[in-house]
């Protein structure tokens, strides 16, 4: 059976048609518009693309939301039109197909479990950097979701006591060390602190501020840029950090780094590793997790959302 | 079936006799020696000395080690005499029954789970505050373990950025301010900071700084002391911050605060309840953990022992 994951995103709406062994047979995307009524069209929109031109069984959707624990409304959408919204039941209806929903992070956890870096990994947990953090839980091949379909929620855990303010209100907040907006950060204050190191970087920093991204620091990092590799250098740092703290609650097999932030990952992980094999509690006495780089990129959302559909539908209609 | 739960704990080592009702028919208790053939003599003592007054099918130790997956031995214990010890083997070649081991937190909440504060709970996590914090998590009833038998491990989570410094090399980890050598020494700090206004605890420190415990500061502040309801406050504080934090991670459905402290939870809990609800990320859009007090006080973890070695034993029989 083939399904159509969709990554419902705040910049853009991307679908795609999966098959049974992971892969993308065909994509649509479209821009995320503002307002409920808008932004459901807009994936009704895409559904109805790919489905004139594919066979399809189900629709996942994978939203960053907290989810309903059936799967079929979002409870909660920070970034997104929807408040406690049936979502999953008002799209089927349209569609006329079986709509499965799940926060992102775990739909990408999923499709890294069933395809990816976390193939057969008992305990396996997934950390995206991304514009914050998103992260995901497999515990023997099932999404963990918690009591309330809430959990795992680890950004706002304190990282760097006495750091960063966040947006949530405290201090230290991981993803404000560990995330493409936080690596931006890190290297504009570093260009700061030592104005007369960096080249390309401090160049394009007086001449645009905006124009210092996460990405564009990791390139700058790649071409040699001193300050953006004492950046990158900090985010293995805190990244290893946190990786204990995943560990302390957690123990996972397998710690899977994804989103944006990991395609850089060559640059700055062996370090997060070091760090992550000294922080951890009881470190030297315990068996460390094996860090990896996700396999399946940006569409390890679209993929896991599909699969999960998939497997959620097949298991109902047994 | 009747089982033997045995407390193995820093100072002594408790031995009772569980029912399948989670009724503690008989105990037994020895020192804590030194030494690790020692300390197995003193369990095999308490463990014959009950057996023959009972008729036992299996034994259950819970320790405060980590603990091997196949809860036979221990991994690391870092105040017992144990490193990497087949224990479980090595007792049950002694007495003639099966011996399963386990982290003393995770027995703890397998006893509230079956007969206690978290009976039913789909996703329950056990916080107990005594020396330092242990914690337990249930799913489904099952102990969650994690890949490699250490998880979770919550008492070094920083929950007060930049604040005391902690054995483990961290600072403001979550046991240096909740448990009860925490209470002590936020009492300590606040008798220094407000000379003038305690009375009882001052007179106290002042002729034996050492008498100043965590159930000394509770006693305090149950007769009205206002420096000991003052450190009650904080600890209030940073155990709803905490809170917040298993929240965040296990999304459970209840939240079971043991351990000596939670003798005093009217004290404080309620105060913590409104500063975890407040704390939770995405608060308002959540449903919250139901947070309770232990049932079971400090037999918790021989009841849950007991009671897991019993299922594991019927287990491997059927």
């Amino acid at each position: 059976m083939l399904a159509i994951g969709v990554d419902v995103g705040g910049t853009s709406v991307r679908a795609g048609v999966v098959d049974e062994q992971g892969a993308l047979l065909d994509t649509a995307r479209v821009g995320t518009p503002g307002g409920e009524v808008a932004l459901e069209d807009a994936i009704t929109g895409v559904v109805e693309e790919l489905r004139n031109r594919h066979e399809i069984g189900a629709v996942g959707l994978a939203v960053a939301a907290f989810v309903r624990p059936d799967r079929r409304g979002v409870l909660y959408a920070p970034h997104l039109a929807w408040r406690a919204a049936p979502v999953g039941d008002r799209i089927a209806k349209r569609v006329g197909l079986p709509v499965t929903l799940e926060h992102d992070a775990n739909a990408a956890a999923l499709g890294e479990h069933r395809f990816g870096a976390a193939r057969g990994a008992g305990v396996a947990t997934l950390v995206a950097l991304g514009t914050g953090i998103g992260a995901g839980l497999l515990l023997d091949g099932r999404i963990f979701r918690g009591a309330h379909g809430v959990a795992p929620e680890l950004g706002h855990l304190c990282v760097v006591p006495g750091g960063r303010i966040c947006s949530c209100g405290k201090y230290g907040c991981w993803e404000r060390y560990c995330s493409g907006t936080a690596l931006a950060a890190t290297a504009i204050e570093l260009l700061a602190r030592h104005p007369g190191r960096s080249t390309v970087l401090a160049r394009e920093h007086r001449g645009d501020p905006g124009s210092v991204t996460g990405r564009r620091v990791a390139g700058a990092a790649r071409d040699g840029d001193p300050v953006a590799r004492l950046a990158l250098a900090e985010l293995a740092r805190w990244l290893g950090e946190g990786f204990a703290l995943v560990a302390d609650v957690y123990d996972p097999e397998v710690i899977v780094l994804g989103g944006g932030v990991s395609e850089s990952a060559p640059l700055f992980l062996d370090e997060a590793r070091e760090h992550y094999a000294h922080a951890v509690t009881g470190a030297g006495h315990r068996p460390l997790a094996r860090i990896r780089t996700a396999q399946l990129g940006d569409e390890a959302a679209i993929v896991g959302a599909a699969t999960l559909a998939r497997e959620e539908t097949a298991r109902s209609n047994r």
